[in-house]
């Protein structure tokens, strides 16, 4: 079986030149196939603001209105995107940038509106992962933006960790797996001190005692998922440690 | 040989949800393969506009600054390209939205500053045909945004009845190709009358006589170009006649 790596980049690194950049050339210095998937960052809300749309929010959750699917579509299957895949080219690296409406690659049902209503918000149905194979045996490579689509013509907002974690198991029944989620943090941190290896049961401890909190309690869940479905390696790191044979939080299934 | 139709839409129909959705689904209606090459109508402008952007311009000629060029990446590249993906999908048509970047389909050389400096301008280098015909032989409709890269990792504004022609031509190695200029106008009307069958005698008469003027100019110079480079069939018709075996001006080459 061959290896594949599917890594997430996120957070400031996608608005941030420079770390983009560096993440970048780290970044195609691994030999194995891999598949990109990235974030929006600050980008979408800052053109947001711009173009004068107010970010709605629900419980401190954001709402994906039709205005904000617009942005979103434009910045992350647009600018980020394309960005990424000039930059790629730029760096010897032969790049196709998708959304999950491309090649129907990743349909999804538009969340029920019970009992928030997240507004244009999408849960996958499925990894269409044949495409993605065909890209990787043939020496390209997979640049997936965080939207996928309905299947009525509408595009729909899906988290970009999620979406990692299902190509990742998609892939599984073909490849040899590695899942990373990259930020700008080390990994899982406990204060200042770096958790190097987590299985559930110390992800319940840590999460039962305040130690794992808000946006990473989900990375973490779809991180354990991705584990479940046959993902061989799952780990979560900053982007300037991409390239590293170990680095970050480990994830372990037992 | 198979045949290939490739299709240009521009002008105010991509503003337009109706007018797209016309086309889209006259267009889904044509049996052969075909690619979609779209244009960005008055999106970007409004985007642009709203996003406090000056259009800049030099002898009534646009000029594609960073900022424009952010706007354009964003509106072609994300808003319009992958709306127009998703509703393809839902017409049962399995498309692939692609920039220049993608797959290094178009790489382009940054116009040269002198004369006049257009900014971020692309002059297309070659068009990479491979991943066409596979997404062709593989019953999967490409659609292009009008974006070209430089290689050096920026994106590139490329007119796209320009790709549409350098794309039929690069096709036409292998395909029987037609090419279709799609905009909202019945052809090319000397007033009130269209005019059915162009060559270029009749072209240089009707430039001469001020008949054929401004946009109208290039269309039909790359409508020639296509057809001195092995397209089999040239028109310029409205987006409403996609699917009309004979319709607008049909150009001809002796």
């Amino acid at each position: 079986m061959r290896s594949v790596k599917i890594i997430k980049v996120g957070g400031k690194v996608i608005g941030d030149d420079q770390k983009l950049d560096r993440f970048l050339r780290s970044f195609v210095a691994i030999k194995e196939p891999k598949v990109l998937i990235h974030g929006g960052g600050s980008i979408a809300s800052d053109i947001g603001k711009r173009l004068g749309i107010k970010p709605k929010m629900i419980d401190g959750r954001r709402i994906t209105d039709s205005e904000t699917l617009e942005v979103i579509t434009m910045v992350y299957g647009g600018l980020v995107n394309k960005n990424i895949v000039a930059k790629l080219q730029s760096l010897g690296v032969n790049a196709v940038g998708l959304s999950g409406a491309d090649l129907n690659i990743i349909p999804a049902k538009k969340r029920n509106p019970e009992p928030v209503d997240f507004g244009w918000v999408g849960d996958v149905e499925q990894v269409n992962s044949e495409w993605i194979s065909t890209f990787l045996n043939e020496g390209v490579m997979p640049v997936l933006a965080p939207l996928t689509h309905d299947g009525n013509g509408n595009m729909l907002n899906t988290n970009a960790d999620t979406i990692a974690s299902l190509v990742a198991s998609a892939l599984s029944a073909e490849f040899n797996t590695e899942l990373m989620l990259c930020f700008e943090q080390s990994g899982v941190m406990n204060g200042e001190k770096l958790i190097t290896e987590m299985n559930r049961l110390l992800y319940r401890y840590l999460k039962d005692g305040g130690i794992v909190t808000d946006g990473m309690i989900p990375k973490i869940d779809v991180g354990f998922q991705a584990l479940k479905n046959g993902t061989k390696k799952v780990s979560i790191r900053s982007f300037e440690d991409v390239a590293k044979p170990k680095s970050g939080t480990t994830l372990i299934s037992n």
